[in-house]
């Protein structure tokens, strides 16, 4: 990596640019010095896990995550997250997030969905250490509790991740999804190296309906992103920095230009705080 | 009130009959044998507060709480609040519901917003005091912390009330607002005698654009209310559980029919908890 370029631990997440074709991302971020890209499994539809691992590796580029495992109160959650895990390990991605999913249909037993995500982490674990890939357990805002997670705080997330060696589970921290929470800088501090991904958007209104699609790109918000950043490198981390933005409009840019975008956005936003 | 209805304790928030007239609200209410109402200061802007005071008092209801007061990140604060504290006295109503307010336009200083709505209660507790009028800080779901209230936990609302007597801060528990908190269970049994008011309403998805307007009717959702009810009651709340939902479906029905379904909800979702 370039030390000019100052972008030594961004990584661009694929939810970024949805619709740029994965060869011509990998390209766009070599053509913008980036070295670091977050996948999604869809990234792995067209050729597979193998061969997008090639294009990658080919291209210079690091995998720093592979989105994602979870949804652990569907019914088939076991087999699917073993592929998850395999698949990241396939791609060399150090971390698996897990989006860890809501209550059933017609449930109420919001208490008995976490207790269901729980135990599911941790029948993953000795697969997961296996692979040599960590389960990142990402809590997400509360407006998700019923419907895609019910792992909501910081906290949370390092209550289940605690019971497990560090190189097992860590935690996901998203700005968008913790920028609220009047104890996230405790949790931050006590998460430490739990800290397996740290990931980028800003918080804008008024949200769209469905809510799942209106993030801001970095600097568009009202997240003290700069304070997020020297809050996760005072805790230890060194690791890289993810922008994972959705947003309909967004998605509707070239992938090149939401791309400058979100590098202008990060060094803005960061460049006094990320070391 | 009646013991063979079981409404001693319902009430009906006029926010989720938003188009019925208030005479007409008064009047249905007789009629489905609901003596106590929670009142929204739009409510005063017909009769203005005497005469609105006169036309519940003269039906033989009572006022259970004023909506609302807060907003303490806008310039006009202070006379507002106090105006609001005024109103409720004239009504008879003996909690003023604060939304606290969010981040004032383009603003990025989450602590400092939170700061300001601290001051800005301590400056108003003597003449909550002097009116018999208790401030009832409410805790909204995170996803208004930006644009409505930056109080977004009952633990930080119960910390913030905790500064001043139990007679002059309280706190509102809506249980649409706190039902994801993982922590809720523990901070109901701290608040105690600090419970000023119980909300009723129901969590349901997909969220509609700007998700002011997404609350469901008790039942319709997925929030263990029971529980709830139980909870508070466990803490020693002895008061109304007001149903307050804001939905647009739900404000085109005719007043008397979603007086009547929430009062179904209410019966099906508290009958064996509410005492």
């Amino acid at each position: 990596m370039d030390h000019v370029t100052g972008l030594e631990r961004f990584s661009l997440n694929s939810a970024t640019t949805k619709h740029w074709p994965l060869p011509e991302l990998v390209a766009g971020c070599v053509e913008a010095g980036v070295g670091l890209v977050g996948l999604w499994r869809e990234n792995l539809d067209a050729l597979g896990p193998d061969r997008t691992a090639a294009l990658v590796r080919d291209a210079g580029l690091r995998v720093t995550s592979l989105c994602r495992g979870g949804f652990f109160t569907s019914p088939d959650w076991f087999d699917d997250n073993r592929r998850a895990i395999d698949e990241a390990a396939t791609l060399g991605a150090p971390e698996l997030v897990l989006v860890s999913g809501g209550l059933p249909p017609g449930s109420r037993d919001l208490d008995g969905a976490r207790e269901q995500i729980a135990a599911a982490i941790g029948t993953l674990v000795p697969h997961a250490l296996a692979a040599g890939v960590r389960l990142a357990i990402e809590p997400l805002h509360p407006m998700f509790a019923s419907d895609r997670c019910a792992v909501s705080t910081l906290g949370q997330a390092l209550d289940l991740a605690e019971r497990y060696p560090v190189a097992a589970v860590g935690v996901v921290v998203d700005t968008y999804h913790v920028w609220w929470d009047p104890d996230v800088w405790r949790q931050i501090a006590r998460a430490g190296e739990r800290i397996a991904c740290f990931q980028l958007a800003d918080w804008i209104t008024p949200l769209p309906a469905g809510v799942l699609l209106g993030r801001g790109l970095p600097g568009e918000g009202c997240v003290e992103l700069g304070r997020f950043a020297a809050a996760v490198d005072a805790a230890g981390y060194t690791g890289p920095v993810e922008v994972e933005v959705f947003h309909e409009a967004v998605w509707n840019r070239p992938g090149r230009e939401v791309l400058a975008d979100a590098v202008r956005g990060y060094r803005a936003a960061l460049g006094a705080s990320v070391h």
